[in-house]
C-alpha cells in the first residue's frame, strides 16, 4: 500500500477498509477459507510509518518499494499517492506482475492513463481502480431499483452537486487554493468528472457525447496563508450527456452554490414507469401510479403537494462505506477470480470524459465521445 | 377583446383581468380620474359571445371585427386568439390606428413576429405583448430581491420546469394533441422558451447565448379521441443560457418528469451575498452568513440539514393575479403615458429564442444571440 | 506572567492561552519559523507558584518581579493582577523596555490609567489591553456579516446583559461581594463598560455619546461569610449610546434579572439589508427579503411566527477561546510586527466611558465623549 | 357615537363592541337588569352612516350631532374622530351634559387635553378614555401575577415593541405615510407614549421621570402613490423611565427593528421573588426558586437552557378582545356607577408623557413628570 500516509490512504484505504477487514476476521470465502489481508506500508517519511503502523498493529513497513515488489508474497500493489507520482508506482508494480488497484484519476492526462492501460493487458495483471460512489448507500439503492425495472424505460438523469466553498479568509475555504488553480491541476471538471462517467456509464449505460460550459464564477480567493491569489480553474460546470438509447443525463456542478436539497449530490431519474431521486445515502422513489396530476396553471396557488408525493427507499442495513465494499469486491476478485469491472481503463474513460468536457467548453459545442482501444 | 370565447382568453383576461378591474371600480389615476375598461368581445360565434357577455354584464359584442375597429370608441385591440390567426387581427387593428396588447407567441416565426414590430413602430401605436410570469407571487419577490442587492454579484441561475404529462388514453393527457406534433406547432421549446426569455431578460439581463438539446422521450401518446398518434415535438429540453456579466442559467423544460419540489417550476439564484430559490408563488432565501459551511465527505453521514438553512419570504399582501397586474400597466400605459416595457419587440425576442434553441439542437452547439432591429 | 495564581489569570491566560499554544507547538509563522512563548510565573506566593509550574511542566517562576524584568529573556510583561496592584506592575515593566500586555480595567481611573498610555508611548514598547469579547464565536460572527455589508445601512444596536446574581446566603452569590460595594471598586458600570466600549467601538465605530441610569436594585446581601451588608454599588444600569452615523446603542446590564433569551448576553443589530442577534457563541440573522410583514393589530392573535424567521449562521471551525486567539494575535504583534489595534489607549477608553457613564446617571444627562489624547 | 365610519371605530367599537355586547344580549347587571346600548351613528357621510346602519342593523343614523346631543335618551357621547375633531365633539357633548368616552389621544397637545378635563370635572360628566391595551389576554395575567404578589419587590421592567415597516414602495408600507411627517402629527412617540403612560401607571405605579432619545433611522419613504417623500418624525425612540418606588422602566419602540421575539411587543418585568414576560397575547414566568444559577464564563459553552426555565401562563378563557372589556366597564360606570379609572385626565397624561419625551431627547437630559391638575 503505497501512499497511505495521507489523508485519504491513510483514513479510507488504510483504517476503513483493510484494518476493517481485518477486524472482522478477514473475508470469509466459504467454510474454512478466508481472504486475510497483509499490507505493506510502503512510503518516504520512515516515521510516519512506523507511526501508522504502530497505530494499526501493523509491523510491516518500509521505504523501498522495490524491496516490497520484489517479495512474492505482496500481490497486490495499491496506489494513493498524489496523481503525479501514480504512474511510475504501476509501472513498476505491473512489471512485477502484481494486480494494482489505485486511486483515481489514474493519471493526470487520458494518453499517459491509456499507457498503463496497455502495460497491464500486455502483462496480463489484474487491476482496478478506485469507484466509490458506486458503493454508497443511496447509489446502491438506485442501482437496485434500475436492477428491479422500477423505471420501465429510463428517459433521462439530472444530477445536481455542489455547494458553497468560502472565498476565505473568513471563514476560511473547506477546500485547498491548489484546486481554484489550472496551473495546479484544479478546477471542478478534473475533480468530478471522472465521478459522472462511471456512474453514468454503470447505472445508465455508456455516455456518448458530452456538451459542457466551464465558469469561474468567483476569480478572487484567499489561499491557507490568507493571501489573496486569482483563481484560474472552473468552479462550475453546466453539463449535458447523450447516453445510450436516447437517454439524456444534464448535470451542474459547483463549488458556487447553496443547495437545496438534502444532499450535497443528488441523481433524478424520470423513467416511463417510475422515478427516483438518490443521494449520496438516501434515495426515494414515486412510482407511475402515484404520480400527481399537474396542471400548469400559473394564476391558481399550488394545490399539488408535491414533495409528499414520494416514498423512501429503506436502508439494505449494509452500513460499509463505499471504499470498504469495493476494496472486499477486488480482493476477491485477485484471489477468487471473481468480476470486477472496474478495471484501469474505466479510470481512463473518467480521464477522457473530463478533457472532452473542456474541449467542448471551449468550442462551445457538444463532442462525441470515441471508443477507448489499447 | 378578440379570442376571449377561448378557455385562456375567458377565464385569464377577461373574468380575472378585464371584469375584476370592473369590480374592483376601475384603475384610479388620481382624485377623480379613473381608467374604466368598456370591452367589446369579438370572436366568430354570435351565440358564445352573448353567452359570455351575459354571463358577465357586458353588452358589447360582434363578429365583425372590421366595425369594432371602425369605431373610434375602441382605443385598444387586444388578441387572444390561436397563434395562425394573431398576425392578420394584429394588422388590421394596427393599421386602424389601435393600441395592441396580445397574448404570446405573438406568431408562429420571429420573421412574421418582427413584420408586426415593424408596422407597428411605423404606425405610431402603443404595444404589448402578455409576459405574465413576471408579475406572479414567487417570481415578484425574487425581482425584489435583486432590486434590493440581496444577491451581491449573481452568479448563476438554475431552472427546473415540468411535471408527468400523462401519455393516455387513462389517464388522459393533462396538455392538447397537438403540443406534441411538430407539424401541428407543438413543442416544449416554442411553448416555454417565450417564457425564459423574458424572465432571464427582465431579472437578470440579456440572453447573450444558447445551448439546448431537445429529447422526443415519449414518442408514442393518445389524443383526446383516444386514438394513438406519434408524437413528433419535442417533449423536454436542456439548455444552458449566457447572460451578460458572465451569469450562467441552467434552464430544463420537461413534459416527462415527476417534480420532487415545491412547485412546478423553480429558479435557483447564486450570488456572492445569498441565494434564493423562486417558484410561481413561494420564495425561500439564504443569506451568506447562514450559509453552511459544507464538506465533500461521501462516507460521512449527512450532518448538514441543507434544507433548513432556508427562510421564506413573505407574502407582500397583493394577490392579484399576473395577468390582471399586466393589464392594469397596459392601461395605465395607454391611458396616462406610464412606462411598459413590454412591447411586441419583447414577444420577438421570445420567438427569436426559440428558433435559435430549435436551430442550438440541431446544429448540436452553442449560438449567439444577435440583437433584434426593425 | 504576573498575577496568574488567581482563578481568571490561571485559568485564562496561562492555561488555556500560553500553555495552549505550547501544546499546539507554538504559532507557526512560516517555514521554520515558530513564536515559542516561555512564560515566567511571577506571584507573592512561592508556594503556589511552584504548584501551577509544576501543573503545567513550567519550571520558572520568581516572587522577585524585579528580576523577572532584568532578564534580557523576557520581552513581554503580562499583568492580570487585582486592578489596584497593575498599574504599578505595568509602570516597572515599561521602565525597563518590555512590551506590555494585561487585563482590564487598565487601572481604577481614567487619570492613571492615561498615564500609563503616555509612558508606553514615550518609552517606545509595544502594548495591548485584553479585550477577549471580540474574539468570542458569536461575536466574530457578527463582525463577519458586519465585513460581509450583510446588514446595509446599520441603524441600531441592542444589547441585553445579565442574570439573576442571588443575594445569598442560600442559594450563595455567584459573584464576590465587593462587587456590590463602591467602596471596593464594585458596580456593574465600571465591570462592563470596558467591555462595551471596546465592542461597539470596534463592531460599529466610535462611541460620541453616553447616557446612562444606575440602579442599586437589590440593597442588601450576604458576603462569603454568610454575613448581611448593605450593596453601594450599583447592580443594573440602563444606557443609550449614540455611535458615529447616526447609529443608536441601547443596551442594558444588570444583576437583578432573569433572562428570557439563548445567552446571558445578547446584541440585537438592525440594518437597513438585515437584522442579526448575536451572542458570544451563536448568531442568527434575518435578511431583509425574508422579513414578516408584520401588522400591528392588539386585539388580532398573533399570526407571525416572528422567532422562526430566523436562520442561525454556522460556525467557522474556530473552536479556541477568545482569551487564546487575541494572545497568538499580541504575539504576533510582538514578534513579527503585525498590527494589534488594541493598545492601552483602547483599555483607557473603557474606563472613559465608565467614568462618563457614572457621571450621566449623577447629573441625569447625555455626555458627549471626547477624544483621548496623551 | 361619532366617527366611526373609520376603519378603527367602525371594526373595533362598533362591530367588535357594542353590536358584540348586543349579540350577546346586553350587559347582565343582576336579575332582570341589563345594560341595552342603542348606538345612533354620527357622522358626515350619509351614504357611509346609513350603509354601517344596515350592516349591523342599526336604524338611528344622523349627520346632525346638535340633534343627537339634543336627545335626552342618549346618554354617552362616544367620539372616534380623528384627533384634530375630537376635542369639538367633546366640548359639545360635554356642554350638553353627557358622558363622554373617546379614543386616544384626547387632543394633539396637553393644555388642549387639559382644557377639556377641566370642563368635564366643571359640568360633571363621567368620562372614559380608550386605554384598550390593558384589557388584552397578556396585559391581564401579568396584572393578575402583580396582584398575587408574585414578583415580591418589583425592581425593573424592559419593554421591547417594533417591527420593521417597509419604506415601499415594493412591498409597500404597512403605516400610513402621515406616521412619518413631523409636519403631519406623526411619530412614533407619539403614537406609543400614551400607551407606555398608561401601561406603567397602571401596572407598576406613576411615571416619575423620562429619558428619550428620539431617531430618524430611514429618512427616505415611499408613499401611498409610491412617491419617495422624506420622513421627518421619529421612527424609534429609546426611552428610560423612573417610576415610584426606584422601578426603573426601558423601553425601546421602533418601526425599523425585526422582532426576534414571539410578539411585536413584550414586557419583561424582574422582580425579587419572580420574573415574567407578558405580549399581548401570552405571559411566561419564571419564579426565584426556578431561576437557573447561571455564572459570567464567557469561554465556556452555553451550559444553561435559559429559554426553557419559562412558564407559560394559561389562558382565563375570556377570549372578547380589549375593545369591548373596556366598553362593559364604561357602561357599567355610566349606568351602576362602578369604578372606573381611566378618565380623561388619564388620556391626558399620555400626552403629557409624549410631550416630555420629545422635550428629553431635543434637551438631552432626564425630565421630571409634574402632577397634572386642572
Amino acid at each position: 500500500m503505497n501512499g497511505v500516509t495521507g489523508r485519504m490512504g491513510a483514513h479510507q484505504h488504510l483504517e476503513s477498509s483493510i484494518v476493517a477487514i481485518r477486524e472482522q476476521g478477514g473475508i470469509v470465502l466459504g467454510p474454512g477459507e478466508v481472504i486475510w489481508p497483509e499490507p505493506v506500508l510502503v512510503g518516504r517519511d520512515a516515521g510516519r510509518l512506523r507511526a501508522l503502523g504502530e497505530r494499526f498493529g501493523l509491523s510491516r513497513w518500509t521505504t523501498d518499494l522495490g524491496a516490497a515488489l520484489a517479495d512474492p508474497a505482496c500481490q497486490i500493489y495499491f496506489d494513493a499517492q498524489t496523481t503525479g507520482l501514480r504512474a511510475a508506482g504501476l509501472r513498476a508494480a505491473i512489471d512485477a506482475g502484481k494486480a494494482v488497484y489505485c486511486e483515481k484519476p489514474v493519471t493526470h492526462d487520458l494518453s499517459s492513463a491509456m499507457e498503463v492501460v496497455a502495460q497491464a493487458e500486455r502483462r496480463g495483471v489484474k487491476h482496478g481502480v478506485v469507484q466509490d460512489k458506486l458503493f454508497l448507500p443511496g447509489l446502491r439503492k438506485l442501482a437496485r431499483l434500475i436492477a428491479d425495472g422500477f423505471f420501465g424505460r429510463i428517459l433521462s438523469v439530472r444530477g445536481e452537486f455542489g455547494y458553497w466553498v468560502f472565498e476565505g479568509p473568513e471563514p476560511p475555504a473547506q477546500r485547498p487554493s491548489w484546486n481554484y488553480r489550472r496551473e495546479d491541476g484544479g478546477g471542478i471538471v478534473i475533480d468530478m468528472f471522472c465521478h459522472w462517467r462511471y456512474l453514468l456509464d454503470n447505472l445508465f449505460g455508456p455516455v456518448q457525447s458530452v456538451f459542457a460550459l466551464e465558469a469561474v464564477h468567483v476569480p478572487e480567493r484567499w489561499d491557507e496563508q490568507s493571501h489573496r491569489y486569482t483563481a484560474t480553474a472552473d468552479d462550475a460546470a453546466y453539463a449535458v450527456f447523450e447516453l445510450a438509447d436516447g437517454v439524456v443525463a444534464q448535470i451542474n456542478s459547483s463549488w458556487c452554490t447553496r443547495p437545496d436539497r438534502d444532499e450535497l449530490f443528488e441523481l433524478h431519474v424520470d423513467g416511463t414507469a417510475g422515478s427516483a431521486v438518490a443521494g449520496l445515502r438516501d434515495c426515494r422513489v414515486q412510482p407511475r401510479g402515484a404520480s400527481p396530476v399537474a396542471r400548469w396553471n400559473p394564476d391558481a396557488p399550488n394545490s399539488l403537494a408535491l414533495r409528499s408525493a414520494w416514498l423512501n427507499v429503506p436502508d439494505d442495513g449494509v452500513n460499509a462505506g463505499g471504499f470498504k465494499l469495493q476494496w472486499e469486491r477486488f480482493l476477491r476478485h485477485v484471489v477468487a477470480d471473481e468480476p470486477f469491472p472496474w478495471g484501469l481503463l474505466e479510470g481512463a474513460k473518467g480521464l477522457q470524459l473530463a478533457e472532452l468536457a473542456h474541449q467542448s467548453s471551449v468550442q462551445r459545442r457538444m463532442l462525441e465521445i470515441p471508443a477507448l482501444t489499447t
